[in-house]
């Protein structure tokens, strides 16, 4: 588990400015007869104690764990959670390897948000594995939200989660989906009812701002993100599908074109 | 050692195409008398051999080493090496923890990037600490580039790696590069003959992909954009300082003013 308290132990000790506004921010001030202003005690509120649970398995693309992870370890008093079948140290896609803070078996039952990352043959996998499916089957059956990132949705669609619900996924295998009974949706950031699924890699940063704004608050989202500094300028413009120039759009559809068969050929045995 | 073959097994199979591509995008291909086209062979120029080292230390920002990692993992036949003072799990700010895959031993003496994240109390710790700053001194004497994403400019200015050269950090700590000889600059990405940092955290995605257009190309850049799908959409327009709401603002300066005071007082006790 980790306790974002240790994180932001410099954080706490000004947790009281950041409280006052977001009681201005909320409600209006009270003038007693005097004119003294009284704020009402929303410490609590921004204190929060979101159980949030983040799969991960070998083989997963990190930068889809750590961009929402970057986000979530901002909500003070929240419990984050890195999920494993093991204890055992878990190695992404490029090399990176993480150690967990809990598994299937220590997670909390009951949880605010449910994510997997995604990636390509890990993600296949543990769309395979029958532990880790009904892992997320059963967590994400009570979770508030069940999210993804990247190719996550497939776990999520494998699991049986999302069933009749609109959902994204990374470009190479967002097709792939719909042997899910999922309803395959073009968009960075998609919600439907209580399923929240982001786009392929770095959607995992807009994804994460966005469930801070509705675990806690805009103003608490929009400080995230100063701190942050979450104002992105890429320096060229092929991030999408829509805007990369053809050579390289070809050359990456036909890359991954053996991930986007195997993930179609998944999603078709589910059904 | 990282060596970005393992992950991308499914993608060198297919870099054929790729090849092809760059040579289309980088020479005129030649025609025989019998019309047939003959393109030069580019398959090294797409296999690079980069040795790319990045610092990690106790209480560092993890998104800021993990959005430079997700480029520079694409770099096919490059080697990332995460580089500890001992290999023993490094624990991030918000409490996530990475195994090593170097120590300043290890880490290969000549590099192509030397490269470190920031943080706060973490960040200040490393750039006080001798036997990082030396390792660091040593490296980046040599490295090709040296660079820094968010506070982490506060570790390269600490090793002297920063006098006289523009450079960038995180808002919060900008100011505090003078103190170390550099000159404070506020731009997202800053390059100054081989120094090149980058703004707070998310900057680290914008740093990420410059830096391989640099090592690679325009092209490779545009393809690692593409299979990151980085065509953020941030949900609220919070992201700096010259967009934040002023509550905002004013909240976080305070909430980071213990930060920024003693990263000011490390800076000026090094002059």
């Amino acid at each position: 588990m980790i306790d974002n308290n240790r994180r932001n132990l410099c954080l706490m000790a000004l947790l009281a400015p950041l409280s006052a506004h977001a009681a201005n921010a909320k409600e209006p001030v009270h003038q007693d007869g005097e004119g003294h202003m009284s704020m009402p005690d929303r410490s609590v509120h921004w204190e929060g104690n979101e159980q949030i649970a983040m799969l991960m398995y070998p083989g997963m693309t990190v930068m889809d764990l750590i961009g929402p992870q970057c986000m979530f370890g901002s909500l003070m008093g929240a419990k984050v959670h890195l999920v494993a079948k093991t204890l055992e140290p878990v190695t992404s896609d490029a090399g990176v390897t993480i150690v967990p803070t809990a598994t299937f078996d220590t997670c909390p039952r009951n949880l605010d948000v449910l994510f997997t990352p995604g990636g390509t043959d890990g993600t296949l996998a543990a769309a395979a594995d029958h532990e880790t499916l009904a892992f997320m089957a059963d967590r994400g059956s009570r979770a508030k939200y069940v999210t993804s990132v990247c190719s996550g949705s497939l776990i999520l669609g494998a699991a049986g989660l999302l069933k009749g619900y609109r959902a994204t996924s990374h470009w190479s295998c967002r097709h792939a989906l719909a042997g899910f009974g999922a309803i395959p949706t073009d968009a960075r950031v998609v919600q439907d009812r209580n399923r929240i699924t982001g786009a392929g890699v770095t959607a995992g940063l807009d994804f994460g701002l966005m469930m801070i704004g509705k675990l806690r608050s805009r103003f608490y989202a929009e400080c995230t993100q100063l701190v942050s500094e979450y104002d992105p300028h890429p320096p060229f413009n092929a991030g999408s599908m829509k805007t990369a120039p053809q050579k390289v759009k070809a050359d990456m559809v036909e890359l991954l074109s053996g991930f986007s068969k195997k993930a179609e050929a998944l999603a078709h045995s589910s059904a």
